[in-house]
């Protein structure tokens, strides 16, 4: 690049490349897929077609995917050392930091740069099973195997709980993947794809991205939302709950979102999705506790375009399906994973070296050590 | 930003924000950690006061610093069920898979955000130990605890051969590692502050960071150069090999820097250290196939200033102080632990979310699923 370098700490509004996988509709609130707009799609679509419109671009011949289904069935069976060392990890981590390590221990030496489909939908169907082993052992309980001829969605929920889970709950879950699939270029995407710039592996990569996804200002406020809402614990007391949080200047988890500057479509759909599976009580806080936020971040920020997140309903609606709090960011994180692939693959097709400057500010050179230094 | 958005798929001449750690001289062939000039400070100093350097700023009052000796001392005791975990790894996987998920093992929820200087001084310390573990296992070989009273260079060599290196080895090792602490903002720092930008703990952060570093492009190339060298196995065949590989269009590892015009400081200061160490039939060789790199490099490509890099040199050292190719790339990891963790701090000294754009190019959106979805 000719000229004066430019000084940018948040790249925003420097675009890293071009893509093709998905858009964000900021200013009129879309998201589209290989130019789906996700509210034609949800609900309804499989994750498995879903999956193979991200990988390759156009829908499958068929709903589920009879490609993506065969491929994830086939990935199930996880060898034995890696499941013996899952097992050996303490069962006290907490799961997102048990998520981060078992997504690393999958990449034992097989996935070989360039990325490709193949160990995209090995990767997609391992990483729910190990999750949900540690899971079943952290609460002292027996892991179930993955059961052929069930849906991602569907195996992943009855791998949880032990048991079948209500049609209902697996379509929601679905949705929930479906809506949290891919999102442009945000920050885990990002350290993916500049994981990859290195000629690295799928996994090292992938991992990289659930370093990031794991901060707060990411995917790992979720489980924050519910801890609210728990704490607030009745619609007429959110005003007020709300009130002092801003009023000690804390952050009020679950609204805002840097690319959105109107509703987000996903927290749109999730909230519908949440009508037909939450608890009526349970969303009837919910929905005092936005309209409280709201007003009263609105009132914090005048001219501010504030909604609720993808957050805020995607909390309401994994704990109506029974997820605990701690498991809705690696539950992010599995419905992601395809994102990561199709992004990992784009940017190997076309890969060059990210590596941006920076200025330095630091003591000039020239200092000299206070001592003489030995063998000099 | 205002403006039109700007394209930059490599991020080149975008300065991503200020540091005050070190300083990349591009043109003129310099690094500079603090205002001090490595060339100044290796071979001689201490990598315990490189990190005290790197971390706070300023020289430590003694060397080795006694801040940093004793925090390292203090934390390499690992807690039990981590080591559990560590020895239920599959021998069987390449060192740098195994570090990846060795690393992100640490991070058992003790490594909040912000990170700080003693959560650095834990991952500092632990990270070579379980590398040595590993290594060891996976020749048959017993562990070897780590040594009190012994430097960071001493101990992790000792752990390694199970017994005590000699001291030029030590303090050959000890100048690779100072060498190796930090470089500006490269791909893997780079992901570390995105990571870190998102308020991930420093843990995932720094598993985003090896991930990247593990690229051949990065930090995954030296044991290429071995490899290189073990091919040609005489000097007067160098030429030839080195021609046949360019004819077949193939990468010559160790040759040319992204940031360095002129000759890569670090890659001087190996060489002469190498000169020390290296047999000196192995040192006639590498001299032999650098000299014919560059002529064929600067043949094929005129007028590009092109050298040996610091992985050319560090391949060279690091095989003649015992270490197998499959650890020059994880000894980096540990040498670069320091300054993910100053680049850590710094990010979060002053934190904003690091989230660029993309363009989207792929089909516009208004495509309609070719078959009704279920449950619309």
């Amino acid at each position: 690049m000719a000229g004066p370098p430019i000084l940018s700490p948040t790249l925003e509004g420097i675009e890293i490349g071009r893509s093709s996988i998905s858009w964000v509709g900021g200013e009129t609130g879309e998201l589209v897929y290989r130019g789906f707009d996700v509210r034609t799609l949800v609900p309804g679509l499989p994750y498995e077609s879903a999956v193979a419109l991200l990988l390759t671009g156009d829908p499958p011949t068929e709903d589920p995917s009879r490609e993506v289904t065969a491929a994830l069935g086939a990935s199930r069976e996880i060898p034995a050392p890696l499941l013996a060392a899952a097992d050996a990890l303490p069962s006290t981590l907490p799961p997102l930091d048990a998520l981060r390590t078992l997504l690393s221990l999958l990449g034992d030496g097989t996935y070989a740069y360039p990325p490709d489909r193949a160990q995209g939908y090995r990767l997609i169907a391992r990483l729910p099973i190990l999750l949900a082993r540690h899971v079943r052992r952290a609460r002292g309980t027996a892991p179930v195997p993955p059961a052929p001829g069930l849906s991602h969605a569907a195996n992943y929920l009855r791998m949880l709980r032990g048991e079948a889970a209500p049609d209902r709950h697996v379509r929601a879950l679905e949705s929930y993947l479906v809506l949290l699939a891919d999102h442009g270029m945000n920050a885990s995407t990002f350290a993916l794809r500049v994981a990859i710039s290195t000629e690295t592996d799928l996994v090292s990569a992938a991992t990289a991205a659930l370093g990031t996804l794991k901060g707060p200002l990411h995917g790992g406020a979720p489980s924050r939302v519910s801890e609210m809402l728990d704490g607030i614990g009745h619609p007429e007391d959110a005003a007020r709950w709300i009130g002092e949080r801003l009023a000690r200047r804390e952050v009020l988890y679950g609204f805002g979102h840097r690319a959105y500057k109107t509703e987000d479509p996903r927290a749109v759909l999730l909230h519908s999705i949440a009508r037909e599976v939450a608890d009526p009580r349970r969303l009837a806080l919910a929905e005092a506790v936005e309209r409280a936020g709201l007003e009263a971040l609105r009132r914090a920020h005048p001219g501010a375009r504030l909604y609720a997140n993808v957050e805020f309903y995607s909390a309401v609606v994994l704990e109506a399906i029974g997820l605990p709090p701690e498991l809705f960011t690696p539950t992010f994180a599995v419905a992601r994973t395809v994102g990561w692939t199709a992004h990992a693959i784009e940017q190997a097709g076309a890969n060059k070296l990210i590596r941006p400057d920076v200025e330095y500010v630091g003591p000039p050179k020239g200092r000299t050590w206070p001592r003489p230094l030995s063998g000099r």
